[in-house]
């Protein structure tokens, strides 16, 4: 059939287009929904019943030179929108730049290009370069609903996603935003795929390296799931939110930085992505390695470890399945030219003594200080991960950096070199000694002696949640007892401390219902084996 | 590892808790967030603090008596929500059914118990019966969040649920929502699987099959994506939103009725997973089936006539593609007791000549009145499918029903069933002869002469939307040719009506683009082979 299309259009009332009016007035709706853009239509607005608009499909919003996508909800409220006026979420005003009362125009979206490649996806197909480019693209420009997110991150999960489709969503997530250059041969990186509180070994990594003048700019994220990010915790002891010229020379001053890493625009569409993988609880393996590599690969390093903590309550129980995590993040950071070194980490407890991010602050100073009461295995496993990256350097004999990395720290020259990092990026008065905790605090006790064999990270974690962290950085867990510890009846488990009665009163509940702790026998303390 | 817990807890500042006031003011937020309960907090709300709740987190609402889940948006401007005050969305909030400044709590959700079902699903387990009950029940609770359903959607889409699994998701449908019991041993129904603009043949198969005495209670839905449902072409007629206990009276009185479905709460997660269905695009087999069959045996049918029509833009385009549909709903409809008649029809152009409730209302009255201009397609089909009807009777022959069926049009007993039902219902004035059409109108000639060879049906549908169609019930498209007329130039092809410019505007724009109209040799005509 080779169809013949012979038609001619003629409007009986032609004068009647001249009445059409699309013109709107802009108006900002402080409503925060969390990367998707939503506008807000009056019901009765004569564009809405014209363009015949259902609720949740997509329109454009256009201004003269600008144009962004949005989710639909209708308004029946003439406070809130009026019938002339088109209403838009925090996320989708900031994105369109325009100020409230200007002009703009609407029309139904038509989809985003790359629809067609992500029903590929939901179909089963292989995509190739091209179509990741396109779908991830699409996601940063934020022309993506939650709903197609949600349908783009359940079809590349599990084993969906062979590996090689793994490289290319890494190779197009790079794109999708800036990428930095050092101009150096040796950029040094290190990350945790996380799950583990007060794992804050990057503010120890960083001086140590840096300190044996290794380039390590690392930025770093703040807390998403966890009670501290390092950023977070970094953000007790000096501004982590610069500009990034200023970044870039303080790296270039000091051989290092720890800063959050959100005014870079590294990877955009990764955090668009975690928007839905996070309340899903969707973690899988290739879009982990996606996320982390592409954020590393943009931020300019040449060399990374990358720490994979292992253990019952970790985000990998089993060696099995770190091993096959460990060979995918190596695959891909192969085909992008990035040297990995994957470290299989102990991950049956919290790292270090606080949770929450003033008491995370104190431990990495006491560690920094050579002080007594610093807990050994925050500064054991910094110093072989920094032993690790030392490594990195050719003058470097493989199986030296231990030492190195601990000749530093024990020196000061490490202590030395974060006080630098910290002046440079703007101090904060902070005394290790005397940390501002939370006005209000509780106990939780041991009710029978015996051997600590099992704490949990995620209770632990979920307790300093709802005390306050991340949002109130003086509230967090304390712990008293570590696996392995033996207590008697009344001995005190952690300290809980928040800054308002109502956070105590909820992180009491949660430990009430469950404290996150088991205390039996020294022989019930769980294995673990790592590599290392 | 047998872990012993032993703990106690004790609040350093027990007074603190009493300072807890957990109780926010409820208030209505008049945006439709399209069948997702949204809450809205101010984000300086000291209980969002507390909670350490974050954007999209899901909350739990709560009165004396009542619980709903929300998702959070959080929100920065006093005049939509105060600190003390809880918004929620039109749905959340009729949901809830309390008043504007009553006293509610919120906490952070549990997530609903159904969840790891659903990981399981994600993750591509199989899933037993008791599952499928779990997450529907959750699902028709509004308990999942778009992001959830989008989930469960695409995790049940293409193969992925076997048969077997299709069957527990329909009986568990079935058990969200209300059933109907006639206490008749034969209850009627025909459902076409859609796709087609202007197939309004349960208007005609109704009243005929009622005429012969079959019980055939037909609820319709409204347009969702087409121009116009059953629901909205009866409207044109009589009332179609009827109170349950009406709706009863009718059908014992008259052995039918045509009423709007939505009254009934017939598998209400459904609807639910409507709404994201439809944004996405995917209307997998599963679903398909588990959605139509669910409706059918809530509402108490026994036989169900089932229309598959095939054709280059209907849903399903190729036979074998239709018989694997029909083999899945045999499979269903044999596990669940309702014996099925399947027919594959002619889905390759728009039944009938109007396109939009006013114009599809005339083309019924037409057919009903044995009007010369009725369209002759839609006459014959709706024969078709009725007679398929009438042979379920126990007396009345294989082969018999198309003529009895005739007979009873005719003779003019389907009108006048027809006009009962309509009385019963509540009648509107409507005059086929005169209809009230939208003031404004277009006409799209043909450019050369030759034979149509192709009515594209998407097309014509999204260009009767444009016009004004499902809201503007008098908007719409009236074709003047049909597949294999012989047309010259000049002829016209179709006529547009829409009651505002606007809407003229963009149904004429999207005419140019695409006119919906193929013209060519009479050896060009698909051809279509079905199964009736």
């Amino acid at each position: 059939m080779k169809p013949t299309l012979n038609i001619s259009s003629k409007a009986a009332q032609p004068q009647a287009l001249h009445e059409v009016g699309t013109e709107l007035v802009l108006r900002r709706v402080a409503i925060d929904t969390y990367r998707e853009n939503v506008a807000y239509l009056h019901r009765d607005c004569a564009i809405y019943r014209a363009e015949g608009f259902q609720a949740l499909s997509k329109i454009e919003v256009q201004s003269a030179d600008k144009r962004i996508l949005a989710s639909l909800n209708v308004v029946d409220d003439l406070a809130l929108v009026g019938c002339h006026e088109l209403g838009l979420s925090e996320d989708a005003f900031l994105q369109l730049g325009l100020d409230d009362g200007a002009t703009v125009t609407v029309s139904q979206a038509e989809p985003p290009s790359s629809i067609g490649a992500l029903h590929r996806k939901i179909s089963g197909e292989r995509l190739n370069a091209e179509d990741f480019y396109a779908i991830v693209r699409d996601i940063a420009a934020l022309r993506y609903s939650k709903i197609e997110l949600t349908a783009f991150v359940v079809a590349t999960q599990r084993d969906e996603l062979d590996r090689e489709e793994v490289y290319f969503l890494t190779q197009a997530m790079v794109a999708s935003g800036r990428t930095l250059d050092w101009h150096e041969p040796l950029v040094v990186d290190k990350h945790c795929i996380g799950g583990i509180p007060g794992n804050r070994t990057s503010m120890l990594v960083v001086p140590i390296v840096a300190a044996h003048g290794l380039l390590c700019p690392k930025t770093s994220s703040r807390a998403i799931t966890s009670p501290a990010g390092t950023a977070d915790t970094m953000e007790v002891l000096a501004k982590v939110e610069l500009p990034f010229d200023l970044l870039a020379e303080i790296v270039r001053e000091h051989r290092g930085c720890l800063a959050w890493g959100g005014t870079a625009n590294l990877s955009p569409a990764d955090d668009v992505l975690i928007s839905v993988e996070r309340p899903l609880g969707i973690d899988s393996a290739g879009q982990m390695v996606a996320s982390i590599l592409s954020k590393k690969i943009a931020a300019g390093s040449t060399h990374l470890v990358l720490d994979i903590p292992i253990g019952p309550t970790a985000k990998v129980r089993s060696m099995p399945d770190a091993q096959r995590l460990r060979r995918l993040f190596e695959y891909v950071a192969s085909r992008m030219h990035l040297s990995l070194d994957v470290v299989i980490t102990d991950g049956r407890q919290p790292v270090g003594n606080g949770i929450g991010a003033v008491l995370e602050a104190r431990d990495v100073m006491r560690v920094l200080e050579n002080d007594p009461r610093a807990p050994i295995d925050l500064r054991q496993k910094s110093l072989r991960l920094a032993g690790r990256l030392i490594e990195c350097s050719p003058d470097v004999r493989g199986g030296d950096g231990f030492a190195i990395a601990r000749d530093i720290l024990d020196s000061g020259r490490a202590l030395a070199k974060m006080n630098q990092i910290i002046k440079a990026q703007g101090m904060k008065p902070f005394d290790h000694n005397n940390p501002e905790l939370g006005q209000l605090s509780f106990d939780v006790l041991a009710k029978e002696g015996g051997v600590i064999t099992g704490i949990d990270n995620l209770q632990m974690a979920t307790i300093a949640r709802l005390a306050g962290s991340p949002k109130v950085i003086c509230a967090g867990v304390d712990l008293f007892q570590k696996l392995g510890d033996a207590v008697v009846k009344g001995d005190i488990l952690y300290r809980v401390y928040a800054q308002y009665s109502s956070d105590l009163h909820f992180a009491r509940q949660a430990s009430l219902k469950s404290s996150g702790y088991t205390v039996g026998l020294l022989g019930d303390v769980p294995h673990v084996f790592v590599e290392f």
